[in-house]
């Protein structure tokens, strides 16, 4: 069995800690029993290797979220990362076609398709476990999950079964496990979705289990290629259409299994609160006249809060967020554009964080970042075309290549690498520099990237 | 006629923004009515000057304050400094002799003392005026202001006026300028206080004058010295006591001039924020839904709040709060302990923020600052013991010397400051530059300094 998280979004409903580098599933904010913090899709990842359903599970990404997913679960999964952003079809179609074409996996083989994100628990993911079975069980060609509504939500896809299963499937799933399904809705009215609550229907929770020949069928309706980096290459050909529409709504046959455990889109900052273990996280303290108040600090200046109810706030170099918790489901809109650009991000070889960014009266810019890169790890061999640098490093060890040349470097060193000098940096231990960008314009893109081949 | 001013204080009721470098009473935090922003000191002292009181302003600090007085005042006050901290009294006597050695006062000069950091109006500075005329008309040995009291406040001083004037005082000073006083009491029950509004007190607003002759007479009770530098090296041997028992309770005749204008100690957020014209102030921005809410930013991280109600939003590099304004009032207590160290300094050449202060695994600490000198200002020449410096330099054109050698430094050039090496830093243009220490330990006070003869 293939297990298929669908890594998505880069919304500002968390601001300031979610950004365009880093969205939601990726912010460490839960605590795990042992004190320490995860990550939504660290905790999915976690509670998916726990209920052992399968050793294969599959990140489908952006290429934008690649750095992030590399540096929060190193190589333990696999990853396919879409060229563009197109919508859940072409990106499901795309992790179809590298468990075919480049993981060679068989057309039997069960894929099951999931966010990377619900909070959620145990009996989630044994409910996988039943759909996996329906689909071996041939119950139907597509099985997917129906979380059971706890309100008439308007939000929500709704999934209407049949009065009776007329599937002639197999005695292997138990038919108790599921219902077929009779019909698909988006988004209905409140009044609607009453009546679906009456007819007992679940909402769609995004979780669809199948053969991979079978969507490999529908996925050669549209490219036809023998070799998997011909498909990405080529994923600008496939429809900007969501899974539901192009293969949901049109099976032949769906089942779905029910699931009515715990089950959460933390996505605002008044949802997730609720699953925070601690009132504060970070360098803060909150006074005694608080009440359902929480605090999340990743800077190092200190916080102190007294008096507040039912406030978040949330701090981070992007920014920092005073909101009630009302309110705090309608920020995404106000805080767009007061980041000019990711203050903090994560990248493959470890972090980086924005210290200072300003603008002169003389018409310079400087910015100015601390680096830390994981032992082992390197940045590119890099050229900038209209920026200097200087990197003055202040813990660990490591080597560093400027025009061809290798030489060892350790805290209490500074180089400086002039405009159009090609240079490099690996740590032999954890490394951490701090980098003092001067040039106009300071844009990430700023950048040409080769290999250096390592002496050591 | 003298004007003292005497800047105490290094409290944190206003934290984050107070901090042991910078008492309330320097924070930028007033709008003149051109728009732009001024601290306590600097509206006192315009006010006093817009008042055609005396060109001859003094200040009356502690040691501590004298970099960032210079910074905000410039040249224009005379400088009077305390090499540690005693009382009222000590730092009088101290300003007073002052006056009489190093300005070479005449006895009979008319001396006004007064806190720097009182919100109030133009009547304040008449009423001081006032003041002088009863002094000259010798109407009592000590002249002080009374406050007309508002409600029976137990944290005030009270001045008990006599029923009649008994002073034999020159038709100079209008009879209805004044009244005698028959005592003084420092911070009463509420009940006695009650008592006293009904027999007319007033509150004791620190504001006293006198002829310098007269102080002169007492300071010599303790200190006989013909030179104003050997009474600042002999200022432990004052004894530590206020003005108020040492000289007012003491004085053989005592005359009160009432003020009943606007008076106003900003000294906590609460009292604070209901004298700021705008609800934000820096990078900020208030959603629709706050109420009697203050931002004040001046950290780079934008702030969002919304929902919020009588709150007060104050963030710098010190630290963040977040604090009801009803809990404002209590937070000194709490955010003792808060910051290790100041993260934001005015010193005469100008500023420095801290814009990192990292300990890492390997026990090493690094702290990265932003440092702007002024146009022509420089910093003294300097040896650290325990560090080494990188600066990079990102506006502006200097001077840099090391090791006795000159150089010119501008934007995008870097320096390396090796442990135990002089080194200064003269700004040709308004100059700016990121500096990165490593060592251990990282303090201020591991400096030596000597002054550079510069070549221009």
């Amino acid at each position: 069995m293939q297990l298929v998280l669908l890594s998505g979004g880069s919304g500002k409903r968390l601001w300031p800690l979610s950004n365009n580098a880093r969205s939601k599933q990726f912010l460490p904010l839960l605590e795990k029993e042992d004190g320490t913090m995860e990550s939504m899709v660290q905790r999915v990842v976690r509670q998916a290797r726990l209920a052992n359903l399968t050793e294969d599970i599959t990140l489908a990404t952006n290429a934008s979220q690649q750095d992030i997913i590399v540096n929060q679960l190193g190589d333990s999964v696999n990853l396919v990362t879409e060229p563009e952003r197109r919508d859940t079809f072409p990106a499901i179609a795309l992790a179809a076609s590298y468990l075919k074409l480049a993981k060679q996996c068989a057309d039997d083989e069960v894929v099951v398709i999931m966010p990377c994100d619900p909070y959620t628990e145990v009996g989630y993911f044994e409910t996988i476990g039943k759909m996996v079975e329906c689909v071996k069980a041939d119950v139907a060609d597509l099985v997917l999950m129906g979380i059971a509504p706890t309100y008439a939500s308007e939000k929500y896809g709704y999934v209407i079964p049949m009065h009776e299963n007329t599937s002639t499937g197999s005695a292997q799933a138990d038919n108790e496990n599921y219902k077929m399904v009779s019909r698909f809705t988006e988004k209905p009215s409140v009044e609607v979705a009453e009546t679906f609550l009456k007819q007992g229907a679940y909402w769609n929770g995004g979780v669809f289990a199948f053969r991979l020949g079978y969507m490999m069928n529908i996925v050669r309706k549209y490219m036809s290629s023998d070799r998997f980096e011909d498909t990405r290459a080529r994923y600008s050909e496939f429809p900007k259409i969501s899974f539901d529409y192009e293969v949901a709504e049109k099976a032949e046959s769906v089942a779905v299994v029910p699931f009515n455990g715990e089950w959460k889109d933390l996505g605002t900052w008044n949802t997730l609160t609720d699953e925070l273990h601690k009132p504060v996280i970070g360098n803060a303290v909150m006074g005694a006249h608080c009440e359902n108040t929480h605090v999340i600090n990743e800077l190092q200046n200190p916080i102190f809060v007294d008096g507040l109810k039912d406030v978040v706030v949330a701090a981070c170099p992007d920014g920092i967020l005073v909101c009630s918790k009302e309110h705090s489901e309608e920020i995404k809109k106000s805080v767009e554009n007061l980041t000019p650009r990711p203050m903090y991000e994560e990248r493959r070889w470890g972090t980086y964080r924005v210290l200072d960014d300003s603008y002169y009266a003389d018409g310079r810019h400087s910015l100015t970042k601390s680096i830390t890169l994981k032992e082992g790890k390197n940045i590119s061999y890099q050229i900038h075309h209209h920026r200097s640098e200087t990197w003055t490093f202040v813990q660990g060890e490591g080597i560093f290549v400027l025009d061809g040349r290798e030489q060892k470097v350790k805290a209490g060193d500074t180089v400086v690498i002039p405009v159009e000098h090609w240079h490099a940096i690996k740590a032999l231990t954890e490394l951490t520099f701090i980098e003092v960008q001067s040039g106009n314009p300071l844009i990430e893109e700023d950048i040409e990237r080769t290999e250096w081949t390592w002496s050591e």
